[in-house]
């Protein structure tokens, strides 16, 4: 699956939910989501741009990689992900393999979803708060396009092209 | 979680499965398992004496990670094991983070449970038939006295301590 998406800063996530509650988008729900992210034995993930995580939400736990980013406007990559019966029988399975912790990154998202386009809204522990819109067609020209359009209707601008992990390490780093 | 087992090749499984029957041994199923091995992208297995493998059987799909034998009489090794939801997606993830497939296992396996022992009976695409007796409970020593045992009945001798994969492997190079 290629996924395209866009994430934006913002300091008013509350004025965001009422713009898209207001365009009539449907509130998905709320949820915890926990994230491991794992370095590789033998790879710097930094330099390939790819991610290997796992991820706690709501009893249920996934693995997913993540591919380089193939677009530099969008952040479209390849991400391949399968649920997995037990996060810590799985993570000491990578551990085994020589696959260490790199990060953690604890999160509330609230999701809406507005025709083609899934809006996330992430409150991160110790980083702040994110607009993260993601086109979930098959045409990613059109997806280009619908989530440009979504991003001047809630007046977000810039595209924060570094992960999550990356923004809470360079912040410990003091960057 | 610690497993002890001890295989030994048979010429004779029929003869093997009506012994078990008649000491009272509860016949609990056979099934028909996949098994793709990977190698690491930067460790030797063969010679770390590890295994990383992916189970398909019966619509479900495991990873299973093995670490060294412990135990040279017995098969005694750290085994993690979770379920995944998509034995494709999961063999798609281990490629891209450089894990290559290294072999493949084809066998029927049927089970037998007597008191704390299994004895799963394997016929081995290309390879042959092996009877696998492991012990379930807590007591390694314990444990290690009742496989012994089960042996002694069963007529079996010797312990085939490479695995399936590596027999198989050795066929192919003529050894």
């Amino acid at each position: 699956m290629l996924e395209i998406e866009v994430k934006s800063y913002s300091d008013n996530i509350a004025l965001i939910k009422s713009q898209l509650e207001s365009m009539g988008a449907l509130r998905v729900g709320t949820t915890k989501q926990i994230d491991i992210y794992f370095s590789h034995p033998c790879r710097e993930f930094s330099v390939t741009d790819e991610a290997l995580r796992i991820r706690k939400e709501g009893g249920h736990c996934t693995l997913a990689y993540k591919g380089p980013k193939i677009d530099l406007e969008t952040k479209t990559r390849d991400e391949i992900e399968v649920e997995v019966s037990d996060c810590e029988q799985i993570a000491s399975i990578l551990k085994k393999l020589g696959f260490n912790i790199a990060g953690k990154v604890v999160k509330e998202r609230t999701v809406y979803r507005n025709a083609s386009l899934v809006v996330c809204l992430d409150e991160v522990e110790d980083l702040g708060s994110f607009v993260e819109i993601e086109y979930a067609g098959e045409d990613l020209e059109e997806g280009k396009r619908e989530i440009l359009s979504m991003m001047n209707k809630l007046h977000l601008s810039g595209n924060e092209r570094r992960s999550y992990l990356e923004l809470l390490l360079n912040k410990k780093q003091g960057k």
